[in-house]
């Protein structure tokens, strides 16, 4: 509703510039994306619209200005709208049925419109402060629990000009009503406890005085929802927001008085039909770490007895497979950090789990990884780009990163990184390891990990690997055939990706 | 750095009116922590000194106005701030020793600092739109990826003084560089690819059109940070806000092309040494639901093989425990919901999992539980109440809830329900059931639920329960002496709670 004007106003104003633009070829799709992404019209508020009315009075002379566009720099806005999958090498899309490809995009498009719908239920919409408004008021930083009631600092009318009477109007959108907590005499109070506050009074100060006291209180329920007020005087109108928030208790884990690596580290790791390399990783574990407790998922059959002190062992159902070993493992920790290690990984003393642990300690990182037998440190930086209906890209920028971790020179930002690390037992918790994956998959779980956690990779500590695949363990582990097929449409539906590019 | 002036600015003005406030006795303590909230001094930005210099001009006048409290209002804002133990019969401060106590706290002082570091780390400072300054400008919404360069729509100067030469600069704060897509002729630039540009025109429309081609290019990696940049004309200095934020994957899953029930939910649920409740639970499932997966996790002790088809059978270690097989369980799911039911319930014809689906897919609601025997529906409002260093408080409100479930009359909006619900597995996930409480727990999860999970419950469907607890079973399952301890000395330290207390 409050959208439909402010959407025309904007169209108007907009595409005078755009005519302008229409000179510059391709540039002007890459700019309308971009603009478009911008201003989500439906939800605009009034706050821009008087904005922009102001630029329409002023646009003939301002829009008809001449410019030289800057071509270097406007390829870094053209950068952003780039998924290309021709000459990708894992092609996802290729991987659904033909004859079932065009429905599985149906659903798929209906289920990220739901997921959307949930998920970014508080995203923000674009709000620009109109200069031309005389009024001070809060735009950031408001919140209010649920059932709560609130302040409104800040709220006040600047206006020179003496008249006979001034009006105010507070409106909410959705979720609560206007109330004060203090009257002023001579200042009228019209709709307390409803969803639109009048305020009039022959003087301006009573009327900023009264302003001082106006409270939001919410009415409806929702643990993370954003509520508008609107803000009127005279034309001009401006948006309060205000967020409804529960408030949440933290996750703590204690470091106890003396500080006990073991207390902190829960080493976890997936074994199948590879005793002989498990149990080596055990002993070597424990020549280092005694007293390091160690998860064990495992799906072999038969089964050979692993539990010992400080070594617990879970038996899955047989070949239940590899992430739903490590997701087994990840539930069971109750340290704050977690390490992970393959099976066929040996201890030494290069090892020194106490380097990551610092790393992790003394930064916001999550996960931070080391270094797997000789190949010395390896980062990958990887990120998704927009594409089209069938889908985005993963972009894998190989051994390339996003730069060192401040006080950390060994370490550098990246995205994908090996099996060795230690990370936030929580943080990986929230992402989890996607059960479907039976077999061979790693990138998989770093795609999901993008944005949601903040991963290094280190080379000051080292782990040594010993690989053994005899024949039975390849003919469960190994990719190809079904398993490829069922993965990559699994992929395919579950992110949205339509293929991997490298960069 | 920007915060030590308006920081005295604010103290000045207020400092004004709170004298005024003092003859409200106790209420000045409470609008004084609501203000302290609101303020968050040291990361205070400009946006607001020049708001309240203007405010503190007017002040004489406003902040000399008599008012009259409104105590019913009032007393709204009031009840935010109490957190009261003395009646409370789960006070979790009381079981850490006396000895240890003031240790414990000062370690859990510094882990929830830290903990607020990270994960608060984009959280809103107050920002309040000064009335006076002639600056449009974009205060929500803007976001750009790592590395990635965005535009400034809505940047204007808005003045009818005319001028020798207008001036106006642009400086990031933390993680970018400012640089323009287009050059206006007589419009002079300086800094472009820096962390502070100066536009300079002796025309103001060029100086606008100018503006409109301005950029911002990320430098500093982060996956989730709040970049601020600051917009000076004259004396007059806002904030423009801007979010760096990773394109993230979303987490879908295909329903399939029939709407098959058994692609959608997995049943879930952990067994210890009662072997014949579990088996009753699962044959009453097939009854209903010949086809849906069952996941068991059990560690009990002699082990009774119960894997099956669509059933499957995890083994722990012997008496793992009560959260640590829940949380195992819920690592295995691969359908988007999952249910979950004791060992000790049996499905009946009221046990209508598609009315519960039908409630999850047409909500925002993470968690939906149903009745359990013949107690009829059951919910509880609880939330989080600020306390003291010893902790917050954990409010219990039983028998209410938060309203009804907009389109779903049976559904009430809750924050503690049955242990027969259907939720989202990601959700769950998220949240997680923490292993170390191994006996008796319930409100523990639902309390880390509190502002992560929408839950609610309703009365449309029904499960039966049919206890059975050996006294063997009772030796390892019951609460009391040892287990208390431990378990509510990890929740005070976990939670940061001190206690419980019921509304």
């Amino acid at each position: 509703m409050t959208g439909t004007g402010p959407g025309k106003f904007r169209l108007k104003c907009w595409t005078g510039s755009l005519r302008q633009l229409m000179l510059a070829g391709v540039v002007v799709i890459v700019c309308l994306l971009i603009f478009v992404g911008h201003c989500q019209w439906k939800e605009i508020h009034r706050t821009s619209s008087s904005q922009l009315g102001k630029m329409d009075m002023i646009a003939e002379s301002v829009e008809n200005i001449p410019f030289t566009w800057r071509n270097e720099t406007l390829s870094l806005l053209h950068d952003k709208s780039r998924c290309d999958c021709s000459k990708s090498k894992h092609n996802l899309w290729k991987d659904v049925d033909e004859k079932d490809r065009a429905a599985t995009i149906e659903r798929r498009s209906k289920e990220l419109t739901k997921y959307n719908q949930r998920v970014e239920s508080s995203k923000e919409t674009l709000m620009i402060v109109d200069g031309a408004a005389p009024l001070s008021y809060p735009v950031r930083g408001l919140t209010v629990v649920p059932e709560g009631t609130a302040e409104l600092p800040g709220l006040v009318v600047l206006d020179e000009t003496a008249r006979q009477e001034y009006e105010v109007q507070l409106q909410t959108t959705d979720f609560g009503v206007l109330d004060t907590v203090a009257e002023v005499a001579q200042a009228q109070l019209e709709g307390l406890r409803t969803k639109s506050l009048t305020i009039r009074s022959k003087s301006l100060s009573r009327l900023n005085r009264q302003l001082q006291f106006i409270v939001y209180t919410n009415t409806v329920y929702d643990i993370d929802a954003t509520e508008i007020i609107n803000f009127r005087y005279l034309h001009h109108r401006v948006s309060v927001p205000l967020r409804i928030r529960v408030r949440t208790v933290p996750f703590l884990y204690d470091p106890g008085p003396d500080n006990d690596i073991s207390r902190k580290i829960t080493i976890i790791t997936k074994t199948f039909i590879r005793y002989a390399s498990i149990r080596k990783l055990l002993s070597s574990i424990r020549k280092f770490y005694p007293n390091i407790r160690v998860v064990v998922a495992d799906d072999s059959r038969p089964v050979e007895d692993l539990q010992a002190e400080n070594v617990d062992h879970f038996v899955m159902p047989f070949a239940a497979g590899w992430f739903a070993g490590r997701n087994l493992a990840v539930s069971q920790v109750t340290t704050p950090y977690l390490l992970w290690v393959d099976d066929d990984f040996v201890f030494v003393p290069e090892t020194k789990l106490e380097n990551l642990l610092e790393v992790l300690e003394n930064t916001k990182l999550d996960l931070v990884a080391g270094t797997v037998g000789r190949t010395g440190i390896r980062y990958t930086k990887m990120d998704i780009v927009p594409g089209d209906e069938n889908g985005d890209c993963l972009r894998i920028h190989d051994l390339h990163h996003w730069g060192p971790v401040p006080g950390f020179p060994q370490c550098r930002l990246s995205t994908r990184v090996t099996n060795f690390f230690l990370a936030r037992t929580d943080s990986v918790r929230a992402v989890g390891f996607d059960p479907v994956y039976t077999r061979s998959a790693h990138t998989q779980f770093f795609m999901a990990a993008i944005g949601r956690l903040r991963v290094a990779s280190c080379d000051h500590v080292r782990i040594d690997h010993v690989s053994d695949k005899p024949a039975e363990y390849k003919k469960f582990r190994n990719e190809g055939g079904d398993y490829t097929k069922v993965s990559q449409r699994h992929e395919f539906f579950k992110h949205s990706i339509q293929c991997w590019v490298n960069r």
